[in-house]
């Protein structure tokens, strides 16, 4: 059976999607996963993006925003310095962020050399540490090769897949997600790619298509039990946008600072304990980063990017929502997680008329 | 007769507000305004935060976030570099953050001397050409003193007043709005306030309570007409939080980073057009910035900020509604701009079950 | 006379300058001054820079770097953010940045109309409050008028004009300064010029060609008398860099940033005090940031960049020391200020091998 | 036989250091090698350095500056966000950043538990890629172990040890290099030590005490055969420095943009290739990091950090010529590299009078 998506349910949102919903829709842009679930303690994995494909190393612009860095992503001082993105960008667990960093330097290296003498792979990460144990370091370079060689383009899973699978969100399963816009012709016709990394969020605080789904679900919450009122947001959200609009880097730093807005439309205020950041880039002038001679751009003047700001809050908005769609009830390392619960919030939304 | 505000049409909040719900509730800061409507091309004015009162020249511990720099605020550079905010802050339009700077100097040097041997007054703006003549410059220094010397603590006005005078918010009036929060003594029981200059966001975007209002109130916007498909939000949105929290300088400025996810829960997607520039200061440790010896200062941990993230996000979404409710129908310089239809606002509230 | 720069001293530097050694070595760039001498207490001025000339209102692709900003450059924000330098650049006093501000948007709105339905212009300042009475405003519209009217290209004054009149440098007479580089064609032929206001550093840091001139020529200077051991590096540093070289705004940043390594070169250590702010601009891709539709951009690869960053700093510390060759003695407000002793300089550098 | 340190061969340099001019002087850090030379292609290893000794895991007020961000430093989000420090610091080769990340998580969760639920280390790297074959990736956990494990105070090596093994500075043999100053009571009293792993510059570029040493000594120097024009500075330098001075989080981050100073004092022009990353924390205020409730800090106002300043300039540029200094001829991977000449070095700064 299908899986069902957050507007599958109903849930109404602003803006039209591509092809597949999917940051694939981005051309070129492949996503594969491996996904550990073993024994009472494994519950996490990889997702790799090859910008390009698995087989194109070209690099591609791209700048990033850190939102509120209680989080790692490496390689984002030389995508901030130089506006550059090289190599397959890959999302885990935070404790496995060195053996992902050390498998994609060694691919890198095997199947496409390196443009400068060493290479600054792009590795982000959100905490499993309830559903897994991190501490057992569970992903091996295998498993990075797996989700590397693994990618594709088209429909792609969504929740307890990839660095997605131990994830929470908002106090249910959380997990990976995707969403893309489409523009329309009049608005330069580009696409935008979302892929989250869910792992953030206060139960009180969701909110889907702006109704307090929250605290309506706030029972069963773990946190609500007050026994600490500091009790912070521990997670993160790690978000990757492509797009086919030919965006300079400081461009692609604002389209990646509007991501948080999309995660503010889910409910978020971005809590103390939650590495909130965020990488965007651009498919275009795919000889920018090439070096060597000066080279030929095409960029968008300023005065062009409100439909894609827009774009980028609204698939980021949905593609959270999609990961909490997507994922399923897990039991793991610590405690057991639900799933958010379907009926439940297609009847608030109804309430809150929001659906029919 | 009495106001409305926001909250007295209904719309539900989260969180507590302190005594007034204004950003005078912090203790020790007071606001003043200068409101100049003249002729049929004058709209406009100036707005004056005295972070301690017109008589502390106490500096304060202090940070900014430019969300999106299509804007001016001086001063930010020092904030953000000494982490200090020293004498009155002023807002006003675009093109009289020239004459409000030179009358700030003025005034501090004849009041209060100066810390260094010279003044980096924190002097913002937002953009109100469309109903006032910003070139016509009618700013003036006596309308900055009258601004200082008429502030005030407890309730303040909103609306059409000082900076906010010609503003305008998704395309309705805008203008000044305030809140605030007050966190229960287990979360520490600081007050977070805020003052909003709002004249940002495009109709379709303008989101109340979750409830999709825009969308529904578009029909008279101008933006609808669709000559120009990348019509932009022009604007801006300057906000100014005070807390007395004891925060260090890179603790205020990741509060001043939560203004943003305030701003995205009333539909905003961050504009090109729109200079989004905000600034937080904390009045607790009032020998923090004295200098001449070693200070001692108290301080909150990071894992206690998630309550004072939360307010600020919600009394910046409190404020910017503020500000729209209590802005009246305006004629000016070159268009005429409808106030908040409330009663369409709160019908549609009642249809999506947000109000009674 | 023909006025003596440092290389007439003998001074050795690194790379070739080009044509007249000034900022209007980039095609374009025109620089204009007031100087206001007047009384025991006016010691000021202003400097205007067009970055294309006064009839050519088209903007610029340009980075900024605050490197210590304890000072002021108004439009820093819209530059970082969007990458746009519009209008003309302004630099003065500190407590004139508010006239400057002012007149800069009145007569680009008389002379050119606005991009925007706002300006944002940019204005650079240092404090003389040692030779000028800054708390005089002594500034007024009709000297803005005249930099910006007397603005040419060709050779330029130094010293003691402009916004730099009344500054001091090392605590000897300081002001303005200006230099260029021209690379080599094997290194792409671009020019960068540097023009620098120059009002920072403690006499015992100076360093010309590496020698510790500072050191030996410290007895009189005022720093010395261990009254206050704290007394800091009160003064400034601002340099706007220029260059035809096609580099994307984030690149111009990065070339901003060397600017403060030719402020290491002459012996600064980045005082607290010292506002030590930095602009760069392209004169390249002049259909860059004109808007309204796609735009084809020339632009050099980062591993093109070092010669630029190399003439960056080496133009830098070319500057600042011709803004103390032409310096001379001043009077004024509360001090006295004595211009380079250009003999025991010679002297002193003959001493340490670096002329013959 | 007791290696000589620059100031041995003569070299004057600003300011008195601490007892061993080390950055172990600041009491309570510890520094820790593992020195990987195996075979014709391993010129590798670690460092380790315990901000607070290998048993005492508190976590340090911290700040970073990327100057040029062609480089990795894993946790620096962190630090810029929280203010804080939390665990061993590692320097490795590029490619080995991966396995000390994983080495570094293991350890502190063995040894000291967690803070939060999950650690982000900082690691930061070079690249030694020419006398070391990065894809080898010879270092293995229990090299990380051993660095962690033989820290200690006092007297550590400097040159071809732990991460600086098999460095290139200034086309010479570079490596790891240590200083530190020691502030008079009357500025405090304070300490500032760093240590460097230097890979960086261009032979032409290399200065002395302000003498042009590698003007003079580029004969031999691979970079000027001229076959590639732009053949650039590649390279990197990682330098982190310890105070026990008491300051905030915004501040360190200024003490960390004075290194790029001292890095300018020995010529660099901060080329593309080089990854500049600098890190700063302050062993005071041992509470400030804890967390769970409000802190009591001892802070320096901001007109007491120049001495500061200038003694992290002042070691930076020492501790850099300690690593060539120390650094000792070296065969590997693709290249042979010579060892600064210490006696041309001496003859030079003979002819420019900075030695008798």
């Amino acid at each position: 059976m299908k899986k069902l998506r957050a507007r599958d349910l109903g849930i109404p949102f602003e803006g039209v999607p591509g092809k597949n919903n999917t940051i694939t829709d981005v051309e070129g842009v492949t996503v594969g996963y491996s996904t550990i679930i073993e024994g009472s303690d494994a519950r996490t994995g990889v997702t790799i993006i090859h910008p390009r494909g698995m087989d194109d190393p070209t690099p591609a612009l791209a700048g990033v925003h850190s939102f509120n860095g209680n989080g790692e992503m490496t390689g984002a001082a030389w995508v901030d310095e130089g506006g550059i993105l090289e190599g397959p960008i890959g999302l885990t667990n935070t404790h496995s962020v060195g053996i992902v960093h050390h498998a994609l330097i060694k691919w890198q290296v095997e199947h496409h050399g390196l443009t400068q003498h060493w290479m600054l792979p792009v590795v982000a990460e959100t905490a499993d540490a309830w559903l897994n144990n991190m501490n057992g370091f569970f992903v091996k370079e295998h498993h990075v090769l797996e989700a590397i060689n693994s990618a594709h383009s088209g429909v792609i899973a969504e929740g307890n897949v990839g660095g997605g699978t131990g994830m929470l969100c908002y106090e249910f399963k959380g997990g990976t997600g995707t969403s893309s816009r489409k523009l329309p012709q009049k608005l330069g016709g580009w696409t935008v790619g979302v892929l989250a990394q869910c792992n953030f969020g206060r139960r009180y605080q969701l909110t889907i298509a702006g109704v307090p789904i929250g605290n309506h679900l706030k029972d069963d919450s773990p946190a609500t039990n007050g026994e600490n009122p500091f009790r912070q947001d521990d997670g993160s959200l790690i978000v990757i946008v492509a797009t086919d609009a030919p965006l300079m880097p400081h461009q692609l730093k604002r389209v990646a600072k509007r991501v948080s807005l999309g995660m503010a439309r889910t409910g978020s205020i971005g809590g103390n304990g939650s590495g909130d950041i965020f990488l965007a880039f651009s498919t275009a002038n795919a000889d920018a980063a090439r070096g060597g001679k000066i080279m030929q751009l095409e960029v968008l003047p300023n005065d062009h990017l409100d439909p894609i700001f827009g774009a980028t809050a609204y698939a980021t908005e949905e593609a959270i929502l999609n990961a909490l769609v997507a994922a399923e009830d897990m039991t793991g390392h610590e405690i057991s997680a639900k799933a958010l619960p379907q009926a439940d919030v297609k009847e608030l939304l109804k309430k809150y008329g929001r659906i029919a």
